[in-house]
């Protein structure tokens, strides 16, 4: 049986992107039922500053509810060398970095050029290694970008490979506002495989314009077994007009288990936790899978 | 530069499962509009019992604005002679005649065997015809069944040829509770294209599980050149628990443009007529594009 591994964003890339700060006992059970529905890699937190993104600010306090050396990984977001510094105390065995392929993007989002960005990632790869700790890299934009619009699949290849050559032991490729469809993530994904091995990609898709699943599915039919998801669909990009967050991952399960493909997760069990954090969040959960299975009882 | 139609079904097969009835002019106005938005194809209503489908009541005074013998198509549905009287006398060009690919739904839906259902069909076919009216076929869960499970591509395969024999120029495969997967949609397809050519062919997705985006791309990678949307994901089934309806038009339109393919649909009319459906329904369209690209200014 094939099998696939779902990364869960939802705690970092989807909780960052909501509204609303969730008290730290809900932050903690959310990752708890996660980790108890299959889940073997939660990106648990950012060590970023809480004065620009209030969301993360109990990153610390999270992980220290974790059983960090167990068998499920729980990366943090790191954009630099005081969160490393926070990771390393914090005991993490695993860090993420990030770049965009966009120029622009990269100058809106953290004033810097794309090759200036990875440039200051140096260092914190360097001491991550040294400590013997994984680094994934997160590339942004991999479709289009909301400043640029179209971004060139040679550009995503070149931060890929870039981010691969630092050290990343699996690089994700993120079409961060969703606008993409099968045909285009095929192309970029040719381009980029002539540079990473498939086996070091991931595949992290916004459902802005309902896309997501398809463009797994084109990503899986190219060989990609990894996966960024976010429960309920959590978060969302600030960027695009209306925009929803991540694909969520409970539709994502449903696809690939359709698909014949093994997961290890439960599906039963995530739809409860997709309900559990929707509610927290006085909201219905952005998936069809979750309504389509319902509340559970 | 390759094209694809889109058989807008949403004031018929969506309107028909939403709960609330709206008034004639409006439903006069969202055909009018979705013609404007450049479907060339558009179900316009069902001579069905008004006991029993009270939204489609009005199909009569519906039909009587429309140009019937213009550019536009305006298939209805017609369940038996009596309704293909009442077709008749409207003036249509084109009905829609239904099928199910499982025993279990198709007695329980209209306490006939398939073959039997198929048969009552047969006077309906010889008069339509000797009447110079085109005859769409629907098959009804080709994927899955509420109260069989899974159905056997086999079966489909069955029906659809039948359909076709009996005179349909086009049969439409319907994945009612819109459970399918693409391997799924794929095995059926396979099975179907062996009785009926493919270009005879229509796919008809409902998203209850998110799944109906990545299905059409699945059955056009097959060769399927024809899907059935409805505006604003308007309808649902009410055998499937917290059900969604069909496939959103405008998810599908932005697919299949994004594929490069033409389907002569001007996407921000389009939406504007989602948002002004569903503000008649007053709820939010269902659909992740009418969300995207924001309520016309």
């Amino acid at each position: 049986m094939d099998k696939a591994r779902i990364v869960e964003v939802g705690p970092r890339d989807g909780l960052q992107n909501e509204k609303g700060v969730i008290p730290l006992a809900t932050k903690v059970e959310l990752v708890q039922r996660l980790a108890e529905s299959g889940l073997s890699t939660i990106e648990a937190g950012a060590f970023v500053s809480p004065k620009w993104v209030p969301q993360m600010a109990d990153t610390a306090a999270v992980l220290a509810t974790l059983d960090l050396g167990g068998p499920v990984h729980y990366p943090v977001l790191v954009p630099n060398d005081w969160g490393l510094d926070a990771a390393l105390e914090a005991g993490v065995r695993e860090i993420a970095v990030f770049g965009a392929a966009s120029e622009a993007f990269s100058q809106k989002n953290i004033n810097a050029t794309i090759s200036e960005s990875l440039k200051r990632f140096e260092s914190v790869m360097h001491r991550a290694q040294q400590a013997g700790i994984r680094v994934r890299g997160y590339v942004s934009c991999v479709v289009g970008c909301p400043y640029e619009g179209e971004v060139a699949p040679r550009k995503v290849a070149e931060v890929a490979a870039e981010l691969h050559a630092m050290g990343c032991y699996e690089v994700s490729l993120g079409d961060t506002i969703g606008v993409g469809t099968p045909r285009q993530v095929q192309a970029m994904l040719e381009a980029v495989m002539r540079t990473v091995p498939v086996e070091r990609l991931a595949g992290h898709f916004h459902d802005t314009y309902g896309m997501a699943v398809a463009n797994i599915h084109a990503a899986y039919a190219a060989g990609v077994r990894t996966f960024d998801a976010s429960v309920a669909g959590l978060g969302g990009c600030p960027y695009a007009q209306g925009a929803s967050g991540n694909v969520a991952t409970e539709d994502v399960a449903y696809l690939l288990h359709g698909l014949g493909v093994e997961t290890g997760i439960d599906l039963s069990r995530l739809v409860a936790t997709a309900w559990f954090i929707a509610d927290a969040l006085g909201r219905a959960p952005a998936s069809r899978v979750a309504h389509a299975l319902g509340r559970p009882a």
